[in-house]
């Protein structure tokens, strides 16, 4: 290892568990915070994102950079991921004045607050002017970061590196025109499902050691993480050995606690796979949130929503809420969690049309981004296009552009990560089938490990050694396509609805 | 305001700032962190106390100070006590290595994982080796600070500064020599109380709906402020807005999680009357532990097991458990839990004997950090003090010299901060009587808001601007004394206790 290799390592090892520090702010700030505590804590998340990028933006990380990318380190080694990697974040951040950094920080730690309340009064109005501010500083940020790009590729770079509009409105494209006939064969099959069966009285603690019990059988490890109650739920890494997942409860509603909780847990099982030796390096990194979005799409949906996992679970179902489903056969409880039919919430979607909800929100933050589209008329344009793509029009904002909290955040350019999850969940599920012989029958047996272990070899072990669609080819030899969702959709439905 | 003045405030503030992040995982990992988390979160508090000492002894720091002081400000104003403490916290840490500083925040962080687990399991040779490091750091510590003083002064100064072990040999001598026979009276009183009418069927839910109840009575304000469970009782302000506060509940004891909800509260209502305008600088910040004691001390004791107060607080106290206490009056309840005999916990103790608790450990650490005593003596001797001061040996080292979190966390000189709050405490109430006429009456009617008043603008508000000697002084006139608590306890029991 050489001088600068060695300062770069420690410098940015130093650096990733100052930004770990930031992660515990965080979460916090979405769990347990009160009130009170949000201008402080606005200030505390800006110094600290500050810091960090004082640190990488250091001139001596030029320099250390230089030294070893003029000797050309061998391709593919740990080493030259790292250094590629740190020079990308050192090229970044430079282009970021300091007091541009704090202000994103502060204006969104604000945003994600003032959104928590104005989705629970259902208030655009009170969450209009933040999110004006958000958009500005964001297509400030773009500008600067911008190479001959559009704004709207620069702020995707961060998300998902290497990835293009272009690229996506190839595949998305297509997907959309599979998509729509699907739905609607599904929408018109005699086979219906009884969803009432999932808002009978589901008590919240049972949910939640029902939940917990199945997270901790995909391999999610409560040694080295835990599950708290949040009104959006995510998946945070705070450093190695600590990882926290969300989610939320409501007693009728079975669906959105349980596949909520695989869901992170199935990001959580991507972050405690990831090499614990090169924590803080690119190299011990996530690739990307479409990646890691793969994972929990793949737990949520291709393992959690599968016969074959029910075959295993029904019974502890049954038993964790007795009584509760007695008259319901284990088929039309599979059909009711596989239910298709549009709707307005996107992380109460289902599988197919939940990559519609995506396509909206892509369209609006490209226009939100270019200054084509204004705060204050985010709500007609969602709710115009909403009609387009789905027939229908959200009786509420809350129910409509305030569902999310990305925007709040400075999240734009994050949505289509999660098609994109979808279509590198099916791609990477279809090759573990190859590679793994009868997934169904282990899921039957109740085993996860040989789908966690090819994973962790496969992609939580690489860390960012490939970029996304590089990735995915190495692992199953051909590009990102619509395909191999398509096909897992048609062959589920035509099986499940006999169309 | 000098330029000087103007750089000072903006770099304290944020230090103070970097300070809060470390406050918010200090908080984390004693509520909510996961196992695996604690060697990560230990390298995150020593990075953050690593940045904090940077810039505490920053050289920059000294040149402003020097401007000032050359000019002499006045003195009492805000601008001279800020610099005062600015100068002391800079002279006490150029003093100290950062490598230093680094060590002793990991090692006391894993200490306090280690001795969670060893107190849990009662396995105090678990515990040894740490103890003996955090022992061997501290006494390091000392040596680097001492000047002219003995180390364990030099200690004691981090938490009540101008203190003295001299002044408090001065006090606790005429404290114990009043105490012994007091507690023996009320010992040989006819008059006993019921103590198993507290330890009925409480059910966890109820006492925490209740406690949580009386500390917003008192003035807790939970909209910047909330209440966690830990194993391990304490209040930590995270920063404006945010003063969070902790207690354990066993559904047999009554007496454990409501009067530790409102010592905390004690704690936590001082932190939120802390003057938001001067946050970050000594103005702002409570003058020490023993006047912070002194508040838990104040509305746990002197308000709390007043009779008065239960006028108020024991008919809501029936309805919250319903039928639990049908067949017990209100002076059966009060003599309960003002109980006083010798007991093995601190926490739990009485407010007469909980001041021999802290005379035994006030004489191990001193013994412990002058290196005449070693770790691995320390359950030894405990076991023979403490049979020396109670007449009795605790069955377990979990029960004896297991039971505190101090010395785990580093916390060596902080015991004799307990006695020094009951001694302020007396004589704050005392004064707080004379100047706010009947406070049984306003007790009785459930009315916190004038005491609260009071003690916000004599102690709160005034921040560091006393030290605590002289605070007491220019509030009650008189120092430091015995007196007014064993005035108040004598008086108290004479009543309860016909003695």
């Amino acid at each position: 290892m050489s001088d600068a290799y060695t300062h770069l390592l420690s410098h940015f090892k130093q650096t990733a568990l100052l930004g770990s520090c930031e992660s515990v702010l965080g979460w916090d700030e979405r769990t347990y915070m009160p009130r009170g505590g949000a201008a402080h804590r606005a200030d505390q998340i800006a110094l600290l994102a500050g810091l960090v990028h004082d640190r990488v933006t250091e001139p001596s990380v030029d320099g250390w950079l230089q030294a070893i990318e003029a000797d050309e380190p061998d391709a593919g080694s740990v080493e030259a991921v790292n250094v590629r990697e740190w020079r990308r974040a050192y090229d970044r951040a430079t282009r970021m004045p300091k007091t541009l950094v704090e202000e994103i920080a502060r204006v969104t730690t604000v945003g994600q607050q003032v959104w928590m309340e104005a989705r629970a009064n259902d208030d655009f109005d009170a969450f209009e002017e933040i999110l004006a501010d958000v958009v500005r500083l964001k297509r400030e940020e773009a500008r600067l970061l911008a190479e001959g790009t559009s704004l709207y590729d620069a702020l995707l770079e961060d998300y998902e590196p290497g990835e293009t509009t272009e690229n996506l409105q190839r595949v998305f494209g297509p997907l959309k025109e599979a998509l729509v006939p699907l739905v609607a064969r599904v929408g018109e099959a005699s086979v219906k499902p009884d969803l009432s069966i999932l808002h009978r009285e589901y008590p919240e603690d049972a949910q939640s050691a029902f939940g917990t019990e199945v997270a901790a059988a995909i391999g999610f490890d409560f040694e080295r993480g835990r599950l708290d109650v949040t009104t959006h739920p995510f998946c945070s890494g705070l450093g190695p050995g600590d990882t926290r997942i969300t989610t939320r409860y409501d007693r009728h509603e079975l669906n959105q606690a349980f596949f909520g909780i695989l869901h992170e847990a199935g990001h959580g099982v991507y972050d405690q796979g990831l090499s614990p030796e090169h924590w803080g390096t690119p190299m011990g990194s996530a690739v990307s949130l479409g990646i890691h979005e793969s994972q929990s799409r793949l737990w949520e949906n291709f393992v959690g929503r599968s016969p074959a996992f029910w075959r295993q679970f029904y019974p502890k179902l049954k038993a964790a809420f007795p009584g509760v489903l007695d008259d319901v056969d284990e088929s039309n409880f599979v059909l009711a969690v596989n239910d298709v039919r549009p709707s307005f919430i996107r992380v109460e979607a289902d599988e197919a049309t939940y990559n519609l909800h995506i396509m909206l929100r892509f369209e609006l933050e490209q226009a939100l981004i270019e200054d084509e589209l204004q705060a204050a008329d985010v709500p007609s344009a969602w709710n115009e296009l909403f009609e387009s793509y789905f027939g229908m029009r959200p009786e509420s904002d809350a129910s409509g552009c305030l569902q999310d909290i990305h925007w709040s955040g400075g999240g734009i350019g994050y949505f289509p990560t999660y098609t994109l999850g979808n279509l590198y969940a099916a791609a990477l599920f279809d090759q573990a089938g190859k590679d793994l012989g009868d997934l169904d029958a282990q899921f039957e047996a109740g085993e996860f490990g040989p789908l966690l272990q090819w994973l962790t070899t496969k992609v939580y072990n690489q860390g960012m050694r490939y970029y996304s669609n590089d990735l995915s080819m190495v692992i199953t030899g051909t590009p990102l396509s619509h395909e191999p969702l398509i096909g897992h959709l048609t062959r589920k439905y035509e099986t499940l609805y006999g169309i």
